[in-house]
């Protein structure tokens, strides 16, 4: 069973930081939420009071003066530590615009097929923020560690948040990932050129690029070179994907990968759901992010006003990023002309083609799950064109 | 306009290689067939006379005597020579199995929607082979080219095979994708152990794991680096992928990429369409293959008997690659039992996931474009079930 409705015991949730009134709960023990749709288009990078929040736990509250964090592998045990000032101070600073997003992004699109379990995300819990710090492999070297000729599988990341058992939240990816995202992977200690807020893992996160949420870990305090994957909830038991006709009597959670890149989406920003045009309006200007895992650019987001029949290209805007290390989103947007026939009612479609040319699944059925993860069908907005 | 159906001039195809009369063809000048779908899944490793051929071109007849590989870079010029002898014995043999796909593979469920230009393919013009040959890294090396070092954008691949006016087939990748794959890229003289077939490049050609037939250039005897992509015709203005109103009198070859990676897909081989099972069957066992782009292996493969309302998970062969460098196929099996309210006939449907949980689309129409690329929507087959 998730975890995430646990647990009350002298409310460990009391000392959570405030949150930003403009974002929407999800859930508040722990707490959960994503900014209105509409703002996110607003900007490149997603403010940090904005950014969607992904808690798991409580939100730890770490004195960065006593902050360790400590390189380990299986075997011959600890390797060293590093304090926050050698974080800052002894490694060069790697900055970079990489897209964070929950594997529930879009679950509410999956519930209106059928019950599913996990918070209700609209289209928000995903945004891009520039994410700064040493690079994990300069770490890596500096703890005498060359992850190119480690004999172990896995790197897992601790975090400081924990259960009420004590256990703490751990992820983990495996080597193969780690060697090919080598120079890619941010130790951060800065989100968007300020510290890191507390919700987003106050004073250290990971930021592996172009795979899922779960994995980012926050409150950085542990990376372990290990034979075995993370033995968390999180990796073993949840965060992966099956086929509809999968269900909590039947789930083998061994039988697929935990997921870690995470498949071509997009979504329309703007207008939302219900928005009610100018009278007679003639036209819609519709705006919304594309982003795809692994670092796959976006070539090509295709939106309709027609219901799927006729389609027109979207104007992008790439991020200045290498085609095959595209980690930040895609903004693009389209003026679409009112069909004629309309009944008052017009539903705009967006999907989006990766540097794979991967597609979008054109429905939510074909791909809904248990957990209601890797909801990237087509999306989907009606809005209503009212008579003058 | 494609170049396909042209020139017949002293006929230059008299003298092509013969092929194996199980090979169907789907144009005779150029060459191009595939193999009956229910062969493919009897061999994890294509037999070399049972391989989809794919030609653009008349077949070269090459003298191995006098074989040259030219490696130049733009602005220094030409580097270095390689003899066919060099090849074989200056450098080590690597070994990989690799899928090759044609970017048209399934085009005959497109033309089905509305017509596209293109070869009538089956799901057949795809194959599995073991290719052997130096590494590309390790003779750019021996020219004194570090890949990882050079300034130019792109690496440029000509072929001996060429059009009336005396223009090679050329085609060429993104240095970064060259730089992402590159101790897998292999320079090929050997497919499945022995000498390549006339048809699949003899005696060099260029295999290039995880992205799309058409960049494999066959007959191989220049490797150039340079500052702009291949000026080809199959580069810069075919192997695109456009929306489905993109027609061709506003098709912009400009707009998107040339297809390099390929999406996930599968397909039923067995049985075909058609097929009439046993009077009153109570079951049937579905075989096929299913392959993703980018080195990304098949976590799952989905079957379903009824129209997609229930689905199985099919059991999967994958080969003994790395997770993140899959670049052979993956064989499934699935028996099922046939549904009891069946009327005679009942429709069987797969669809698969790789690694990064990109799935294929549901429907043909919502990826239907004027060249019938890309064509990787959930796979159909109909059988009938007699009354006995
Ligand atoms: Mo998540
Ligand atoms: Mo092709």
């Amino acid at each position: 069973k998730p975890k995430e409705q646990a647990f009350d015991k002298n409310d460990p949730y009391s000392n959570d930081p405030k949150r930003h009134p403009a974002i929407i709960p999800a859930s508040s023990k722990p707490f959960n939420g994503e900014p209105p749709s509409a703002i996110l288009t607003d900007n490149f990078l997603t403010p940090n009071d904005l950014f969607y929040i992904r808690n798991h736990l409580p939100v730890p509250d770490v004195n960065v003066k006593s902050y360790k964090l400590d390189i380990s592998v299986q075997g011959p045990g600890k390797f060293t530590s590093f304090s926050f000032d050698d974080l800052k101070r002894k490694f060069p600073k790697k900055s970079t615009a990489v897209v964070l997003q929950c594997a529930g992004n879009r679950r509410s699109e999956m519930v209106k097929i059928k019950p599913v379990k996990g918070l209700n995300w609209g289209t928000s819990a995903i945004g891009n923020a520039e994410w700064s710090g040493p690079c994990l492999d300069d770490l890596l070297k500096q703890a005498g560690i060359d992850i190119d000729q480690v004999t172990q599988k896995h790197v897992l990341f601790g975090g400081m948040d924990k259960d009420p058992a004590g256990s703490p939240y751990e992820a983990s990816i495996p080597i193969e990932l780690a060697r090919l995202l080598k120079r890619d992977i941010i130790v951060a200690y800065e989100m968007n050129g300020q510290e890191i807020p507390r919700d987003h893992g106050y004073p250290v996160r990971i930021i592996i690029p172009g795979i899922v949420g779960a994995r980012q870990v926050k409150w950085l305090t542990s990376i372990k070179l290990s034979n075995e994957e993370s033995m968390c909830h999180w990796q073993q038991n949840d965060y992966k994907g099956f086929h509809s006709s999968i269900d909590w009597n039947n789930v083998n959670f061994k039988s697929v990968p935990a997921i870690m890149e995470l498949p071509v989406t997009s979504a329309i920003c703007e207008p939302i759901e219900g928005t009610d045009l100018a009278p007679d309006a003639d036209e819609v200007t519709v705006k919304g992010y594309a982003w795809s895992g692994g670092g796959r650019g976006i070539v090509r987001v295709d939106v309709s006003i027609d219901g799927g029949k006729t389609w027109d290209s979207a104007t992008l805007s790439p991020p200045k990023q290498p085609m095959y290390k595209t980690f930040a989103w895609t903004f693009w947007e389209a003026t679409l002309p009112i069909p004629k026939n309309h009944k008052g009612k017009v539903e705009i479609i967006c999907k989006a083609a990766d540097l794979s040319y991967n597609v979008q699944p054109d429905s939510v059925e074909g791909i809904w799950n248990l957990r209601g993860v890797l909801s990237n069908a087509w999306h989907r907005v009606n809005i209503s064109i009212p008579k003058s």
